[in-house]
């Protein structure tokens, strides 16, 4: 299913090529101020065109309003969000659908779907369905905005390429006429202690599911991750220093039995190269049955971790929001 | 919420020293044959007392079938096994009260359920609880076995303590009078491709939801995982081989688009050192209001991650046999 | 939330005054036909205009696909359908907002939404929203063809102000300038035994559950319904048959122990009279706090009862058809 | 599935004529003051053995917390209640099976579960599982005090075998020889405005679902229900009185738009004969496959709508005790 979330709940629709792509938030609290410009800082961090290693692929993405708003301000009803499809070429994707792309779902997606799937620039399995991610993320900071002014979700690109240094990686990539990885980390300072449940709806558990909705993301930790495996017990465990919650150390990453402490929520995700690499690569020809060499034309990302930043900043915040609510932090009507 | 699962939905419930734990399955195909031996392998799996480094508790943990099986074989309706709690000795717990452990969820459930919590040895926080995930695993095990006779399901440390000789990992634990991390290691044979769906419902993110649910987890990563963020595209793009999925190499860990692409499904989790560490360490007394030195006596594992395997079959095999449902694989009545 | 369905699932969105109403459904099978001509027949049936009782509004409701059909077919993707909402005068209900109307949800909707709905002739409340139900109506009933080609779902209207001579029914209520309430049954033939579930997932909760989201719906009975409340056991028991499930009567209307039992599944609805009926009503003015006699002006229907039947079987077929799925009688994907 | 509700969920398990049924309440309020006594009064009021016309199956019903209730108080974990099933005899019904009782679900549930399920006594059908509605409802009534303590849920049987004087429809069965149905009333009042969402979690659906849940219900009602059909508009309207939303009359029945309103909420329900008439019937002897006259041997309710108040009571105070958590209006946490 397409939808996430307990009492803010999102539901993503659309294709690559379609004639838009579209969220509908449900349970979102009446009286949240709501126009068109808030959403323009995030879905410009989005856009590629910007930052060395992005496609210029341009796309005038303006939020368009089917419901939900009224009078600039939540109604309480769902909120649909749809994003247009202008810029896109399929001229340039039929061609192709003999040569499976490797690194992306079109072999997958043609069995799953009996042949019957958009199979145009990724169709529905394209990064364009980011966009209504972004567009989610837009409206639950302003629900976790509600619960504290001062909480803040702010994701950043820690390395490229194994390196530290992300110019330096960047410039491997484009040395080496290839794509390249990265890791994103993601800090939001000022939460409420007590988010999330033991077991299955753990902070944890919530946080990784909709991660793994981004596409190319293929790890997550929360606080020391996997550096925790190789730690004694005396080193890792953050000693409690006050009633507010307030660890000696972090390395839990804010989250203890599945339930936000008070401390920064920290985690990070590994970002797998761009799946479209500009160098030649082999697939199986679908319709000769030979293995084969090709290479996929057009305008792609060397490095896709450079968009992620912001659509993680925005799954963290619809889990979070969703979780406020859950645990009555925030009113389903603003006073 | 304390349940997961779409058409084969598992519901935990019980603390570490009630009358019992237990696990409601509901919409397990009828027509399974089930009995308590069934489970006996798993459970031992699971227990202490075996290995190095696993606390001595005794547990006889022999499933009791409330409902959902009739002359042993599962019928349709909720399967609901409990596991009685006969071992405890709740006086070590209550006197610990003023002392949150590092590590332990006590603070935060103290302060989320407004100190009503069951605190005794973790209460329904308690690792304890593992055994109704690994009852649910037992069946949902024999559920794979019916979308492919052989399809397996195995998990394994690969590294303790940074080491990948476990021994010796466990015997820096064991010298520096320490609990210790590690890594786990699963993976799935034989799968089916097409399971999972883009976005929400992605493999990774049902698979990532579940595996948070276990306790001590605090990374995940599917194929080359962290790795892959320090990858070229061209070296980590798996070049499709045939039209039964297969894969020159397996960089994506079985999974393209958050759909299994056929070939074997492989993830890593980290799992942190043991909370209950034999050293000494500081935590707030919550009467004092001071931060003072103490110490966890009794029974503890030195290394939870020797425990984890068999969980993490478990909640693998829940999550992919709620998927072979969904993708009609498996049908609701045995043939 | 305004979403219904396991694994067919329907987002209803959209405001009566709004840009446009829609609908997004999930788990929608690959590869059914799919065009704006299928959708006229019913969309026509639930319009206005068209037969004594109905207001003559004109909507030109022409369904827009947003995502999830693709040459002609749907994808397996989300599948988005939008309704643009042309012929609305906001004009005419700004000022009505004082006088809460009779029967409406206006005075609720503003208590509950704080004053920031969309009150424009109901906003999300406004039977406007039904045309979204009946466009996954046209999708569903293709689904239920695909498990039985002799599958029919047809509702007609049974009574009408009392009167099971419609025309009479209606008569009396342009007589007394006034509006008028009626009877609705839906019967739904060739349904294969098996759906549904004992308890929460009954037949009969599925279907109340979605029949009582249609706006005016005051009750729901199945097969003798009402009337079985009089009867002698020996009387109300359906005797059967034959091994196909057949039975000599049909008291239960199809359903025993939640499931459908492979005879007729029959049920009857009772509409309430239109809420804007042409006489004087009292109501608060919200303003003076007092009671006061106002009238509501424009077009409405004499009996909403009218625009149910198209209405009710596409309530009863999308539930059909997520049980049909749910118990793997349709495929995932068109063969 | 086996499951209801969003926040307060209820999960229900168990066979006649297993060892136990039993209840998971998921997402109860920590706090809340629980032992066995609070239970006794509703479960004796859904025995048999009390009233004219009902079994003389006598269940020693005590209520048998496995997990969720700490110190006699709720924890905020998932609180499990099992119910012994201490008087069966196996033996009557081993031999029936040849034999699908009319009215019941024995055939459906055959086919359904391939043979696999538990036929003895109705198995999980069996209205034994009602008390495990009953004992959520004893939870559930008390979070409704939680929101306003002058908060009543009442039912009571109007009418028997078509007669409003109960004791002589009952009178009419006896002499007959046969079961006969009923009508149930349930009113609530004192609930506050604003409990329910429009279409798909209107509270006449979410009443609806959880009402056809309970076996033998074949129709409800909200305020006027059957009767508005036959009503003028002017007629049916209640006139808002106040801002408290006190209406002049309750036609609607304390609901408009899916939505509490502020007056009593009122539904009535049809409750069909007992299946199991001391009448000789006919039904397919599956054997032979022939229509054959047969009789129900045992202890049978004449009328099983004089259990039914308890168990309608218990549905409706679950649906609005889980309504009144998503509304906020009750905390997750006794203060």
């Amino acid at each position: 299913m397409n939808s996430f979330g307990t009492l803010f709940r999102i539901n993503i629709f659309g294709e690559s090529h379609g004639p838009s792509v579209g969220v509908v938030l449900d349970g979102c609290p009446a009286g949240i101020s709501l126009n068109a410009e808030d959403f323009v800082t995030d879905i410009e961090r989005r856009k590629g065109g910007i930052q060395k290693g992005t496609t210029p692929r341009k796309e005038d993405d303006l939020p368009i309003f089917l419901s939900g708003v009224f009078n600039g301000k939540t109604t309480g009803a769902p909120l649909t969000i749809i994003f247009e499809n202008n810029n896109t070429r399929s001229g340039d994707y039929e061609k192709l659908r003999s040569f499976p792309r490797p690194g992306h779902a079109d072999f997958v997606a043609s069995q799953k779907f009996g042949g019957y799937e958009d199979y145009r620039g990724g169709g529905h399995f394209s990064g364009r369905l980011t966009v209504c991610l972004v567009a989610a993320g837009v409206v639950a900071k302003k629900i976790l905005l509600l619960a504290n002014e001062a909480v803040s979700c702010v994701a950043t690109i820690t390395e490229i390429g194994g390196e530290t240094d992300t110019e330096k990686g960047l410039q491997k990539a484009i040395d080496a006429k290839d794509s390249v990885g990265g890791i994103v980390e993601c800090v939001v300072t000022n939460l409420p202690l007590g988010l999330g449940e033991p077991f299955f709806n753990s902070a944890e558990s919530l946080i990784a599911h909709a991660v793994f909705a981004i596409p190319a993301i293929k790890g997550i930790e929360f606080g020391s991750g996997f550096a925790a495996a190789k730690m004694f017990g005396s080193h890792h465990n953050d000693a409690l220093q006050n009633k507010e919650g307030k660890t000696a150390t972090n390395h839990a990453g804010g989250i203890l039995g599945g339930i936000t402490n008070g401390n920064d929520l920290i985690f990070r995700v590994a970002v797998k190269p761009t799946s479209s690499t500009p160098k030649e690569q082999q697939t199986l020809n679908i319709d000769t049955d030979n293995v084969e060499t090709f290479s996929v034309k057009g305008r792609h990302d060397l490095c896709i971790a450079l968009r992620v930043p912001v659509v993680l900043e925005a799954v963290a915040a619809f889990v979070l929001a969703d979780l406020l609510l859950l645990e009555q932090q925030v009113g389903r009507v603003l006073k």
